[in-house]
């Protein structure tokens, strides 16, 4: 498992770390293809993976009240989806659908995790990117809902 | 400026630093009071203060397009506005109006981002749960649109 680490330097996500910090964080990824179809993950499951999308279409499926509805985001190159895996409680808040044949950069949460206790100021630079995807998100959500 | 110990231990982005580490933070925190209407901060202004709500409700209003049409959040007690404050370009994304009468705690970004880089462990324990609270106000957000 490893990425090279120019694969890494594309997204803003590592745009802060230097060549130490990006080569301990290229060794825990590694790249991985889904056809059209493929769920990667699913809502409510134990999340032990994140991924940056790094080609293709994922949607994001959202069941909404006993229904079962699904409400639906779109994340395309560069986005992180996977995320509230890094959280509590640990686990998928949403489905995540490929759209079309996905490529992604993936890493497992628990060798991440190990890695900022060792280095709490990578975590510190990631979270922060991850703050503003975050964001990001949110406004794009209240675009969408006033459509 | 300084705030009780116990007054930041009731709210969960708190939650997992030791006491002197609560101490270092409480420091950098003040208890202010706004009345119904005012406007805390507004859309696309720098942004150099946090707050957390700890009594009384705010809306988030956010232009949307060029008629300024304007969508709506609710925030109440325990949530944190401003975040956009912390990461780049550190400005607001939204104006926050206060719909009650409301009381926050709040603390100037460059004092905590001070502090954080000192202590990076405690920006991981403060981002962490700052990141939860933001997949919490997507969920939100879907469920909303959903309705």
């Amino acid at each position: 498992m490893s990425v090279e680490v120019t694969l890494l330097q594309k997204y803003p996500l590592f745009s802060d770390l230097d060549e130490t910090q990006l080569c301990s964080m290229a060794e825990l990824f590694q790249s991985e293809s889904f056809g059209s179809g493929y769920t990667i993950f699913e809502e409510g499951k134990p999340g032990a993976t994140i991924f940056i999308v790094t080609d293709g279409e994922v949607e994001m499926l959202f069941a909404i009240g006993e229904e079962g509805e699904a409400k639906v985001d779109r994340i395309g190159i560069g986005g992180i989806i996977g995320c509230s895996a890094l959280v509590r409680p640990y686990s998928y808040n949403a489905t995540a659908r490929c759209l079309t044949q996905v490529k992604v950069l993936t890493t497992d949460v628990s060798r991440l995790r190990r890695l900022f206790e060792q280095e709490p100021s990578m975590a510190v630079m990631f979270y922060e990117h991850l703050i503003q995807s975050l964001l990001d998100r949110i406004v794009n959500l209240r675009l969408e809902s006033g459509k």
